[in-house]
């Protein structure tokens, strides 16, 4: 069987994902399409809109074979660890192929950048400008586009500062110093991008967009023509069930009480909370009278909104330095979220090749491992009322996962 | 200019804690009424109903002359060491009296069993008594009152088991440890009992009942008939300027997501978190649905209510143990609330006199000192919607005491 391995978020699920699922098949003539899909907290630092199990249900309803998790561990990280933890699980599965979305659509330019740093003084150099950027304040963004000046290549040639360009280069690098023999395929991204606010084409639009609609009204009936019509009706089905979708304004009252109480030196032993900024988040967790309010008083050239807002997701689940550094080496399991017939011949299949253990139910015997998704998660539903918070719960914890038969 | 003390908590004011201002007057033929009184957190472990300033506006309108905080160090503790707290502060700024409420209405049978304990045997016995009677599992009143048996203390003389007689008591016994001067006074509390829970006479009823009235209802002018006109429209101004009273049932979400983001290990740190509980503590923060469920399944023989609602305040406000035990050997400052013209030339009067500086507006001088009184307030303010939250922020940061002219 062919096998097809992508890295995905939905969310939510929208006619583009659709669009690459379909391409990423034809490409690869894939048997089955695996998705590593983040959890309930994502790269960007933000709640996912719906729970990672409503996102699963409309993955395996748009056609993917198999829907795995991308630990928390992995998934509230900047582009290299994000991508170290996909193509590792990816790997694991037995994927012949991985297949991103880029905005160039052009996957020999970023093997070939990916291929020069193989050579140790190249990658030196590059590593060198980088951290010398940082050091000069820059953000992490701008310092590795300063680090791909230094190594001779420019915007004409691909713009590494478009966010989809620079996690296909790092799912390549990954999967290069991973020594994988999986073969990356990338696809152009049709219309919208990935920062667009509002909608730009009759049946795509960005996810981005897609959130921004739902939030503000009440009638989520506007984003129908650019989501399937299954996917659709999982947001409806979410909202009937669990009464709210996520924002990071349910979660403030939560992170302002956490920033308030704790003092300084306890945050700082909290990830990606350095330099100092402890104080500067306790000072304006006090001003502050919303999350965007806040964002706003923290954020600097140095910290970009989205490192603050990872900073504030790992605060919120009290994600300590040196818990991430136990689990960050390497995916310790292979969580099973959602599977079709398909998918569960292809498990079948390779199960006896897996170099990690496949979880398809939370049991005690993993509880130590899986710390900082079970953490995350009940942050995740701790905005629910109780009733929904229960059920949230009961789906993480006793039940099996999402099949279709 | 005579002086006595009074130690309250005005949850809400009512017009039994009228009737023990004026009796306390007459009785000590006061100047002046001095109250401390307990923060934003109580003693039984729960938030107050209002805030602070509010019940000091009550204490001020129905006659006392200056109101002190007894801070959070105190006020959220054991009888022994609440009362510790109190009266320091009241010996601090130079009462003659202290007056409190009974059940027994006897100051003599107190001072009597307290004067026994300051023979060494006598009181060595005695608290063998009680802590033999701890480590075989009984709470620490049972243990007390096991206590006083071994002094051959029986109901006959003075029920010890009774709350008020039990402050009373310890009232006496810090008084003479601290080798004060303050003469003890007490008066017979009138109709209402401590915890009745429903009105037991036309015009007094104890503040639980009071409580359970306004929280019960949304309209409170069931309890006119029991409080002063001036407390009940207090309370009707706060509820319209802040937009809720405060009730456990509110801070429920805080705790829980502090409980189950907290390790066992980081919980054990905290004041009064002992003995392994935290286990206990987050295995039903877990499953709980609300704050009086998780409080029937947290409760055993050994852990009364009370001890288990303060344990929750301190996870609640982060308290560790040894922040607890930096400051709780003795208040460290007097924090002026409120007070009338009496009360200011009163003060005026003693201020040369005062061991400990009298803090009438918060500042950043005394920022790590009142840290607890600090951290408290602003837990207590989070329930609040984010405009009431500030308001009241800034009632405690940036405004002078009340005054009544």
């Amino acid at each position: 069987m062919i096998s097809t391995g992508i890295v995905v978020e939905y969310n939510p699920f929208h006619n583009g994902h659709l669009h690459h699922i379909k391409e990423a098949r034809r490409k690869t003539n894939a048997d089955v399409i695996i998705a590593v899909m983040s959890g309930n907290f994502l790269q960007r630092g933000e709640p996912a809109i719906v729970s990672k199990w409503a996102r699963a249900q409309m993955a395996l309803e748009a056609g993917v074979d198999l829907v795995i998790e991308l630990p928390y561990t992995f998934a509230v990280q900047q582009a290299e660890m994000f991508a170290n933890g996909a193509i590792a699980l990816l790997n694991a599965l037995g994927c012949e192929n991985f297949c991103f979305g880029s905005e160039s659509g052009d996957v020999q330019s970023l093997v070939k950048i990916a291929n020069m740093l193989q050579n140790t003084t190249t990658n030196q150099r590059f590593q060198t400008a980088i951290r010398t950027h940082i050091k000069q304040g820059m953000s992490y963004p701008s310092s590795l586009s300063a680090g791909f000046k230094q190594l001779g290549i420019i915007e004409d040639d691909i713009d590494l500062s478009l966010p989809n360009n620079i996690l296909g280069f790092h799912y390549i690098l990954a999967a290069q110093h991973q020594q994988t023999n999986m073969r990356p395929i990338t696809i152009s991204r049709k219309a919208a991008n990935y920062h667009d606010q509002t909608f730009t084409s009759e049946t795509i639009a960005s996810a981005t967009a897609i959130r921004r609609a739902i939030f503000s009204s009440d009638n989520i009936s506007d984003i129908k023509k650019v989501v399937p019509a299954t996917s659709f009706q999982a947001l409806i089905n979410y909202k009937q069930t669990y009464g709210s979708f996520h924002h990071w304004n349910h979660y403030w009252p939560f992170l302002q009480y956490k920033l308030l109480t704790t003092s300084a030196n306890d945050l700082s032993e909290l990830y990606e909370v350095v330099e100092g900024i402890e104080y500067r988040l306790k000072k304006y967790a006090l001003q502050a009278q919303c999350f965007s309010e806040f964002m706003n008083l923290v954020k600097t050239k140095r910290y970009t909104w989205t490192r603050i807002q990872r900073m504030c997701v790992h605060i919120l689940t009290n994600t300590k330095k040196v818990e991430m550094k136990e689990h960050q080496k390497r995916p310790e399991y292979i969580r099973l979220l959602a599977m079709n017939e398909q998918g569960k011949q292809y498990l079948r299949s390779i199960k006896k090749q897996l170099s990690i253990p496949l979880i398809s139910k939370f049991s005690a015997k993993f509880e130590s491992v899986m710390e900082l998704d079970s953490r995350s998660t009940q942050v995740f539903a701790q905005i629910l009322d109780a009733k929904a918070r229960s059920l949230l719960l009961h789906r993480e914890y006793s039940e099996p996962p999402i099949i279709q038969t």
